[in-house]
């Protein structure tokens, strides 16, 4: 049973933790860390450091400025620290990255399973198939989402693009009289409705297409991601973690 | 029997047409015009006027400056006259529009039985479903296309538009942060191998989205789109016709 | 403003219904009916004969048992009711067609609007497109729904049944040798993962095929049709009422 | 420039090879083997033995029976034999690996480079996937296809099976009540039109799917992949060799 203190919990991901949690028989939440402390199963502490409940790691979904304490206290305890926090800067990724050389490190770019599994696909087939096959990509979110193309379409595309025998630039959409070159990746980002998140992308070749697609139904994933992060980070030594690791374990 | 002659018997589109109409026991091709005559199994004459064979209708798959001769063949000779052909200028279309009312006439700006449904069906669910779905266009054709977004997008697009209770724009592509707005469409030109020709609209919604898609797989659906118009014309009144009378003739 | 009294507001729709009618200005809940009453923003009353809250339609989301009280209440008090339950036996259902002949009743085998779109684009173009195309379905939803094929599916496939020319059968799954007959519509159901719900109606022809896929994101789809269904009915004549009418009218 | 005798160069897919190799910089037919010998731009001649042209490979797309005058010619002019023919018994595969020991030889179950890359992606990813998502297969091709499930779907259903940790079973359609076995694998067979062939694997998860398509648009695609096998057999030694060596092949 791995035993886990989640930093966030009131959160709106904390509280998809919490639940998912609630039913698992290989791992349970011991504490939590919040200042809103309505509504847990678990005793909540407004800050970690008065948090004095044993366990095996913190499971963070809160801000990036919680990072200096989160250490401080994982390393006096000896746990091992989970990363779901997003836009830390590059001063704290140095942090990250040293801190890591003393305690168990998790941190990764996108918490799904099915991203990391089709991220690790691209890396495998895109050089392969680059000399024949065009290469596009489509991704698909809700009305509200203010960035395009999203982070975890960048994400891909440049795993795309480091993978290729030759410079590639993005193209996002098309609109005139040109002729597409081959060394282009075409991004297009749909918006409409309450869509939680699609990326797809094309291979299209000569005379057969290949399409590799990963849907978000729910933000479940990630906390699904994550509580999976968990199990793997139990007991492990000091170093720097991914999701690649996680997947790459076969269950 | 609809009794056809093929003008530009010969051309890519004029072969496919004749492949097609040979095993057809509804209608036959009793005359092609082109100036190359090989490969037929049918008389061919290299200019129309030399043309001495009786039938029902002419169908053209040929080039804009062929109208005039066309024109006044059918007129002379009695015949309904189906035009495939495109890129006619503005004039070329009132005179089409004019003789219209001399002799019937059919002109569609899709052959495709399939397009011309979907277009019907966005007549009827655009407005109805605007106020609570966004609406976005995705295109996808082969690598040698020259033109975003295509022709038939465009027609489908422009559709919807028509039908709207406000003014909206086109979007032709996404880049940066911009929160997307309910009166747009989002257009997306995705060109990559040999796809033939795909069309998909999404309506999306709070919790649920509508896709319609067209998929053409060969030039043969416009040449089957074409014999449906020849079958349609026979023994019609003069008069302007177009893919949207067939498709409305319950089969 | 239309005033609501929901009947099973605690329930897992009822809940849903709630939070989605907290941020309307175009109607509001003013009271619930629930054996539970906690974490409401509206006054809850354990049997409807106990609520003495003006309204102008009931809402409900509860068990077909609760019909005979809903309905009296609803004639004494000269409200409109809008039954979302599912599940009533044929004499219920002769009873919700004969009360609607003394008030304004509404019921529907699917309350999500997209659904019913769809259902009514089948019916305008099955016919049409028979003799050219064969027609399949497939649905998908998650790995704990134990009936195939989802009633929305029958739904929808009984939809374009009731519009052929001639008579067709149903094929669920197809294996070993047998070449596929025109006038069959294969239904396949696929089950995996935790899919809300998917139904695609295909239309294959003779080079291009026709693509209608509805897509459900979340239970959030029935509550704003429900929702929806309520404001439709706001000071309706007495008669039987269902999404198809909602969905007739120009938003 | 790799030299090609094309055996079977005047049926379906020695046509389309033809076509294909005649703007190739790399590779050119400088014989065919064919009863009919009209319409090629290459001599003809109407049995292997007579031909006394010098290549470097033997690209055979005919019939199983022609193996042992192909073998024989094969090894006593020291080519390599890419075998396209599909429907060999037994003996004759047994024949084909005994003199893989002697001359270089290719065979694949599927000569399309997109179907041989999906299935390498199914080999990777499947067991790592299968604790935690259902998966389910969906291939669609026309309605004069008799078998079903396709070959292919099989062959991809099968490289998914032998790599989970435990026995599962096909399902080929579902219909009734009946909850979804983890270790069951829907295969589902979608009939129409002229759909040229379409399969996708479905990984259906906690809240997260990952689809994984192929598409055939044309014939094209298998003499894309046969003309690739013939550069890829240029000058190899003895041995035997399947599309998977032409896909690991960076390019």
């Amino acid at each position: 049973m791995v035993q886990i203190i989640l930093n966030g919990c009131n959160g709106k991901m904390g509280k998809v933790v919490s639940n998912l949690a609630q039913n698992s028989d290989t791992l349970s939440i011991v504490a939590g860390i919040d200042r809103n402390s309505s509504g847990t199963y678990y005793p909540v502490f407004s800050s970690i450091e008065e948090c004095n409940v044993s366990a095996d790691v913190i499971l963070d979904f809160s801000r990036p400025d919680a990072l200096d304490s989160l250490i401080k206290y994982a390393k006096s305890n000896n746990l091992g620290v989970i990363l779901c926090t997003t836009g830390y800067s590059d001063n704290q990724i140095k942090t990250i990255n040293d801190i890591s050389k003393e305690i168990p490190v998790f941190r990764s770019a996108n918490m799904s399973i099915g991203v990391n599994v089709v991220n690790n696909i691209l890396k495998n087939i895109s050089a392969l198939l680059y000399k024949n096959f065009d290469i596009e990509v489509i991704e698909k979110h809700h009305n509200q989402k203010v960035d395009s193309p999203s982070g975890t379409a960048l994400l891909l595309a440049d795993t795309i693009k480091a993978s290729l025998p030759e410079e590639v630039s993005y193209v996002n959409g098309r609109n005139g009289i040109r002729k597409r070159k081959h060394n282009e990746i075409g991004i297009h980002s749909i918006r409409g409705g309450s869509i939680v998140g699609e990326h797809e992308i094309i291979f299209a070749g000569q005379g057969e297409t290949i399409e590799i697609k990963h849907t978000a139904l729910s933000r479940d994933v990630f906390a699904v991601g994550a509580l999976k992060a968990c199990e793997f980070m139990y007991k492990k030594e000091k170093g720097l973690y991914s999701m690649d690791d996680v997947i790459s374990v076969k269950n």
